[in-house]
């Protein structure tokens, strides 16, 4: 899923749940098969799958299927968007502040 | 909140709803009272107070009362942690793509 159609509300959704989370971190050590996730997880390879789904159209995860065999790995995309949204509402706050810095300089000026 | 009691689980969580993600947006410019936050949202004062308090659990805003009048401001606890979540999963990632190269380094050295 190329960058730029990330959709944040989605990239949210798919982080606050803590199993999806934990198929990420797992993801983290390398590339996983499906059943290889679901074993440590106590959860259904029905549910594995539709989580994976959830990550995959976030842009956390990206699988392929060969022969019958579906591999999954950490798409990095969805993260950027997720840095790139804190990015922005941080340099907000500092633009905010800079200005409440000079408004103050100003003040004392006069 | 101290940095270190934000629970990650609960930034996600306040973070997944997008009124809760528009209230930080709008606090981002600047401090504000829960009836100013609540006016251009379109949605009741007491709605507005239990966002304002999942994002105050979770260290994402801070609030203050003075007389009758409570006041919001962001709290950079929640953002921090959210940052170092992400820092955390790149560095394994990144060190999981060095140890590759390393081993394709050392298979081409044989």
């Amino acid at each position: 899923m190329p960058k730029a159609r990330i959709n944040i509300d989605r990239v949210f959704h798919a982080l606050c749940d803590p199993t999806r989370r934990a198929i990420l971190d797992k993801l983290g050590a390398g590339p996983c098969s499906v059943s290889r996730l679901a074993a440590p997880l106590d959860i259904t390879l029905t549910a594995v799958v539709q989580h994976l789904q959830v990550l995959e159209e976030s842009g956390l995860v990206q699988t392929e299927k060969l022969g019958r065999v579906r591999t999954c790995r950490i798409e990095t995309a969805g993260f950027s968007a997720l840095e790139q949204w804190i990015r922005d509402r941080r340099s907000m706050w500092e633009r905010r502040l800079d200005q409440l810095g000079d408004l103050l300089d100003s003040e004392e000026g006069e």
